[in-house]
């Protein structure tokens, strides 16, 4: 039996069935709807002859043994935003059953390298804020301490909610142990944005994850009457944080790829009769290069105490987190870009604004490549969510054809 | 007895002591503390050759009859915005008691002209979010059927809570029997602004009220992915607003007394993560002249129609409010700034942001004037709100001043 990506479809449109409402797709981890998911997915890998276990953190490793213990890894994650799409993390993990499924197949259960199937717990975050859980806990870059007290909207507690799925967080550490023997691991997904869709191009290579700078910029003037205060005599916070808005725009433009947000803004008191006497903003900076990162967040902070200064105002500039580019490996690009040229003619390398569950495995130290397929009007985390089936089944295809291509590289190194 | 100024002060201080605590004023209309000023108020005036009622809209009328039934008319408002100043509307009230006092000494209780003190009721709607509400039904300009749904914050309705002190709302357009005999309406006022002090002046006249303009502006784009969406593929409603905001201080500036405020913005979704897709601005313009008003608000409905289609976005207006210029009387003018040269050597003529009750009164064709006393630092309806003693004492000479020139001339017509 050969690849069958229409299978993939299928199995995609059946999980969309079980786990998703009117509102979309409902498989927030940790939640029943996740659990009925992976239950599902369970009994589709029972037929198989394959191994089938839950790791420390939660991860479902599903491991078809093949001649060379090195294992080539293949990942992705069921669980969804709350009212998510059908296909984010859902096609990664369908798609890599089929590869799984093709290489059992092919081989008669024993392939020239081990076949690791991952579905990553949590990689959302949706529920506690705390996205990549389960590849972090795999690539030991999780910290404990600072998950542990994690509470939901509810108020219950990260840690009792993972207990209530047979998951102890003081355990987290020892999913470190199924790094062992990993060689390589790829991951598709869908893109999330609209580049590829305005390329006309069904797949795409990542070169990785961008960097991400994120802060919390704040502006304090002076909050006065509408009425009585001459426009000369105002400190005005919410015109500094204008003219950030409108700058960081300009910062992001000197570079190709480089994208800069301000997704929040508050002003206070906030009411129509008052100039603002205080601003809050909020800033998102991402590059797949370190350098410009650094040079994008350096100008911004610039840019934001020039503006305080024009309005007489002041800025104070709060960190809320960030993490540095993950270029993926420079082999496995080439490979990649080999098997979608293969399947579609022409290829286009790219960053990953998202983060992904490939970052954390990079991270680690194995070597990691993602593939793209194209999005629908650059729409995901919504019921509206989609790609086109016809470049779904190519997106298996290409994934399958990239599986074998590192299958040999890992046996040639 | 001559005028006592210095009684003055020490009688908003008596006020503040009454009816303030560590948060400032709470003579909030309609509350058992407003009641309890009044009832201090009535106190004072017992002792005067005077007759005291109420109206049918709770407007407190001191009347001290004089020798021609033509009243001039004195007022101010006892109430405060919840954590008010001690002097925004009391300083009014307490120098017009002065200046009636100094009448019925002078003339051994019979004036020339009528006296009659006003304390309107509900000058701050700070409770029911209806300003001007005792003076409008003077006017004969409020609105019964639009007030009486009003809630306050805890759900009561206004006209419970007129009822509870001793008001129905169906009686309201009875106080406009007040307006009988009225000759001129004169009022003293905080400035509430940075001007006077600015100018190093004591005292100012007031030209008038602006009038005002006052509207949502909300701007639609697409709601996108921080990460993966392309600088040049977004459609970022908070750049379009952003450009409005910097656009209306231009647009202002083109006038000397001209303002125009964004005093609140609102992202949505409103997430570190994602280009803002919807854009909730409020928008508040200024000016004495209705043909700057009306110029200024159309350059800004214009100004928002090129963001939008520059940022891609659409942009949807919603008036929330207006009222028209209301310019005083110009022969009150000339007394005014007479009255204030012979006291300070110097005048000013200036609008006021602010709206006030003698907008309202000049609205209905009463003859009618405002002057301004320096406030500290511009700041008003706060505890810290301030007037300098001596400037508060030379406000009650230029007001009592102003009165005999005002009583003068509505003989004299």
């Amino acid at each position: 039996m050969t690849l069958n990506p229409k299978r993939t479809v299928v199995e995609l449109k059946e999980l969309r069935a079980l786990t998703g409402d009117e509102n979309g797709a409902q498989r927030v981890a940790w939640t029943d709807t996740w659990l009925k998911a992976r239950a599902w997915f369970a009994s589709k890998v029972k037929v198989l002859p394959v191994e089938h276990h839950y790791d420390a953190a939660g991860n479902s490793w599903v491991t078809l043994p093949g001649a060379s213990e090195k294992g080539l890894l293949i990942g992705g994650h069921l669980d969804s935003v709350p009212n998510g799409g059908w296909l984010d993390g859902a096609l990664n993990v369908l798609a890599g059953l089929e590869v799984l499924r093709r290489f059992a197949d092919e081989f008669h259960g024993r392939p020239p390298v081990t076949i690791r199937l991952v579905d990553w717990a949590d990689e959302e975050g949706a529920r506690f804020g705390r996205s990549l859980l389960g590849s972090s806990a795999f690539a030991g870059s999780h910290s404990i301490a600072a998950d542990r007290a994690r509470t939901d909207r509810d108020g219950i507690k990260l840690e009792d909610a993972l207990r209530r799925c047979n998951v102890e967080i003081d355990r987290f550490p020892d999913a470190a142990k199924e790094r062992a023997n990993a060689a390589a691991y790829l991951e598709l997904h869908i893109e999330q944005g609209p580049v590829l869709e305005k390329m006309n191009l069904p797949l795409g290579v990542v070169l990785g994850t961008k960097g991400v700078e994120r802060h919390a910029v704040t502006f304090h003037g002076q909050e006065a009457h509408s009425g009585s205060t001459p426009m000369n005599a105002r400190r005005d916070a919410l015109a500094a944080a204008a003219k950030l808005a409108l700058e960081i725009r300009a910062i992001a433009r000197k570079h190709p790829d480089a994208v800069c947000t301000m997704g929040s803004l508050k002003t206070f008191p906030g009411i129509v009769t008052a100039v603002v006497g205080r601003c809050e903003a909020t800033l998102d900076q991402r590059d797949l290069d370190a350098k410009i990162l650094a040079q994008m967040y350096q100008e911004t902070v610039e840019a934001s105490h020039r503006f305080a200064t024009e309005e007489k105002c002041t800025v104070e500039w709060s960190r809320i987190w960030n993490i540095e580019p993950v270029p993926f490996h420079p082999h496995l690009l080439d490979l990649c870009d080999q098997a979608i040229r293969e399947i579609s003619g022409t290829s286009h390398r790219m960053p990953s604004g998202p983060l992904h569950d490939a970052a954390e495995v990079s991270r680690s130290g194995i070597p990691a490549v993602m593939l793209f397929v194209q999005s629908l009007n650059g729409i995901s985390h919504n019921k509206i969510e989609d790609t086109r089936e016809d470049h779904l089944e190519l997106s298996v295809v290409a994934l399958d054809r990239l599986a074998t291509k590192t299958a040999s590289w890992i046996l040639s190194r």
